[in-house]
């Protein structure tokens, strides 16, 4: 079978920094590569699905108040590509009713769209009372995204940065709770992803051009990703960011994360515990430069 | 053939206050019965419409800008009700395409936009670039009728007040040319027009229940107005508040207010020259109590 | 000041088959100009006010009547460029209320709607009951103008053909009220118009690249038009073509065609009555090669 | 902790019919409780997750195809409640792109869409080309559920029968490729999912009034159903039933009936069959009266 994009991953991995492909190593799936990262291995499986579980048993409750008391609840998941938004929200919605909850992936803008205010159609995506959306990439598209691929022009993106806090901050004032989630990887994690896509039929068509293209822009990425928390980690709609390096425990936090923002009835002061702060918090948490 | 509302209209007539019904009279239709208003009749036919026709015009010329160089114009059409907000509407859009410029006049909220956020469905109707969007009322009905008649409460309008400001600096920072204009009329010619409408099967219509029962709230809807400005005369986006006694001359200043508001191609500085300030400014030139 | 598409107007009138010329000859406002016209000149100006006016009044109690009762009501207002189909449109819509009518006037389609069912963005401004939508230009673009222009393929034109009549159909089965209105010009009194336009600065903005390239098309209109009378002329949403060479007796005829269309409450028979037969009627009463 | 609905589930059981609860008896998970189904026990756990990764990974190459090649694909997922519509989209959707393959699960109709053409919701939601759509229950809850528990009229469900199999044509002559999957259980089994939903905190908000109040209802749900066979097992829109007693097999064969209904680049002859004949067809598999 053909490799994807003419197999684009493989022939980086060849030519990747040497501290990457030796982080990468042998590939025990089970190592954690990333430099810092403060466990050695990933989370045994019967503990993970012991506490997936019971996290989900805890998001049934807050489902329920949200549809009691007509709460809106907006969760942004964001982060590299391969960073592991798309199977934290498989766990999240997992067992929740899709009338409910929904998630929203908007495709790239049409052309009618790009002359709109650049919120308009994510606002058209906002929950009414006593419903839950889970946003599979956001507005932060122009932060990062566009800017590493030249999507966006500079005034474009600047103005970005002028209205998002205030436009979030209106969200806020208006009563709907807003979780934002960054999802973080090392540079050889990634990469190790992509190599599995490259090989996983089931996984390939996770992979698209942006992916082949931005794995030689770690470093733009890096700086815009820098720029994006400086600007937006406001008071009103703080960041969680969350080493994902290991899915396991990245999926349990970001569940908590949501969890321990809301003030639902019946709330598990155990299971809604903030996320562990060894690999989550605030942008302070993020290390760009993470080891290779 | 029956009055509307059980002739509402007439009745509340009968009790208006003295000064009121001295000034209604004998309802020459061309004399102005607004204390303080700065002409005694209303324009010269011929005048009016050759005025009206030079600025709409112009108003070909700005729709061919906003067309060619992206341009999005937003204009808010708001007063009490009989203000002749529909007609000044009726004349800028006269001669325009409609695939360029609309008219939206959303009806009251379904239960589902009611538990969204407020600006939600406004901001929907937003154009495109190239685009010009004309609102016969807007998201300040939370401010006023929706106060005067209950339809929102305290903490829901204190709210809107926080928001709207900066909702419309966002609007405004993207680059959306925003026109607000406040049609305002006299206390006795509101009530002279509702009596025309009462009268006349063409315009019954036009008569609602809100217009019947708002005629005894006129002093709640002063109180509701003069907070609005209060809170939303901006300097990003001011209010233009046109004194409307006579149409006429009203339709003219809403026109010159936009023209004079955009900087398009081929401007024709003595069209788009700023409305009469004997009739136009900014809240100042709002009188509440006058009526008689 | 440059006319617009530097003259093509005029430089076409110049190379218009004689017939057409000699027919625009003087160019008096007040004759009509088409062969077989069954009226020499345009209706009088104080009947047709008179008419109007009176007509308008009888579309207030059909409005009234379609929000007491629910009803829907869509009308299509077709034909050729600069056949009238705006300023018929302006008449019916004058004296109403913009929150129950209002007028569609879609723009071309964007490449993702495109990619969608040919109806589907149709579909979504249908009426709710209680309202009335106006279409200015409908579906019936797949047919001619997107025939004659090469905007869309035969077999997805042939697909429309096939799917019109049971998509209206349903619509009609489903209680919607549905009229479909061809206004029909001949062709010197189209070139009439287009001069007019031309050498108007206040109509400039209605001629468009279709308009001028469409002068040249006027057979394979014609042929694009008699194949959707063919087709889509049913039982169930038949056409009513009115000649429309007189703007006010097109008007007239075409509220004429909607008040006879609908059984409303307080209907008065001499003003709803079927329009005028000389000018209106089925697809017979329109004449493809008159043109002089 | 407190049994949703009183624990009304609970209760039915005790008044459910002698042979009912025999069948339920000691809920040995394993055990196929309804009467003629063809297998004793569900499909073994590890030939079922072999064979759906295989199921998976070929509708990843369906998704290719259908982006390659702009297709659009419409599959509904139809049942009583508890068949296992919710998981069987969950396991279609698991390895696929979330912006190309979407699920659209539609709340109540609102008031204003209650007085608009039934489909008109559902129209919004059909694919563009490139596009699949998996649809949580779908315009046949008119048919269906609507009748059960009247919330829809005699005369508007007879509306929707004669508008149901044209409005299905049209779209597939339109080149929409549309499977209807109907799920169906047998009465003991739906009632023992119900009793697990009931005992399990994790799946009680699945738990609606709707089910609670169904389960008197289950005779009007047959007849509802068998009247929709009936009258909607189209020649162009053909229903395909799968028992889905055993969830597993239900699933697979859900996966095929699509896969196999779409002639896409690079097929597995072998993958794509047509589902276990032994549990799926047309509505002749559909047995009503099974139950015990
Ligand atoms: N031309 C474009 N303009 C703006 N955004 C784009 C453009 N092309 C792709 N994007 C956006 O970039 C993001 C990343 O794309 P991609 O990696 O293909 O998707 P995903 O992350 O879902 O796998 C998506 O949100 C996509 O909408
Ligand atoms: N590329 C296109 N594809 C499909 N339809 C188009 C395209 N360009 C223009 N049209 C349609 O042709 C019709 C006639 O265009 P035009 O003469 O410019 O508008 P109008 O009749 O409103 O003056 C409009 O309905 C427009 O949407
Ligand atoms: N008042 C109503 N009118 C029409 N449909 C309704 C009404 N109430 C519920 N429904 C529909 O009945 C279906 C079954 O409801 P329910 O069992 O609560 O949902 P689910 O099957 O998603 O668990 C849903 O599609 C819902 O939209
Ligand atoms: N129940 C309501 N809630 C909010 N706004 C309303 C309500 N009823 C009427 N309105 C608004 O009040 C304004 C005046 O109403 P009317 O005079 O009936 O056109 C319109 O913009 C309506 O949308």
């Amino acid at each position: 079978m053909p490799l994807p994009f003419d197999g684009a991953i493989s022939a980086f991995y060849q030519t990747a920094p040497d501290s990457v492909r030796d982080a990468i190593g042998g590939r025990d799936a089970k190592r954690i590569i990333t430099a810092g990262y403060p466990y050695d291995t990933r989370m045994n499986k019967k503990e993970y699905e012991a506490t997936l579980q019971a996290l989900q048993h805890e998001l049934v409750r807050l489902q329920a108040d949200v549809q009691a008391t007509g709460k809106r609840l907006v969760v942004l998941f964001e982060g590299r590509d391969a960073a592991g938004k798309g199977g934290a929200i498989e766990r999240f919605r997992q067992n929740m009713n899709p009338r409910v909850a929904r998630t929203v992936a908007l495709p790239a803008p049409t052309e009618r769209q790009q002359r709109q205010w650049y919120f308009q159609r994510y606002v058209s995506e906002l929950p009414a009372g006593g419903e839950i959306v889970l946003f599979d990439r956001s507005w932060y598209n122009r932060a990062v995204v566009e800017k590493v691929f030249g999507y966006t022009t500079d005034a474009d993106r600047a103005r970005f940065f002028d209205q998002v806090v205030p436009f979030e901050k209106m969200l806020v004032d208006d009563g709907i709770i807003l979780v934002k989630i960054w999802l973080t990887v090392g540079r050889a994690e990634q990469l190790r992803r992509f190599l599995d896509r490259e090989a996983d039929p089931l996984k390939q068509w996770k992979l698209s051009r942006i992916d082949v293209e931005g794995l030689s822009r770690w470093d733009a990425y890096t700086d815009a990703i820098e720029e994006t928390f400086n600007r937006t980690h406001s008071h009103h709609a703080p960041w969680t960011v969350i080493r994902a390096d290991d899915k396991r425990r990245a999926r349990i936090a970001a569940i908590r994360a949501v969890l321990s923002h809301v003030d639902y009835e019946g709330r598990d002061a155990d299971l809604a515990a903030v996320p562990d702060p060894a690999i989550s918090g605030g942008p302070d948490i993020w290390a760009p430069d993470r080891h290779a």
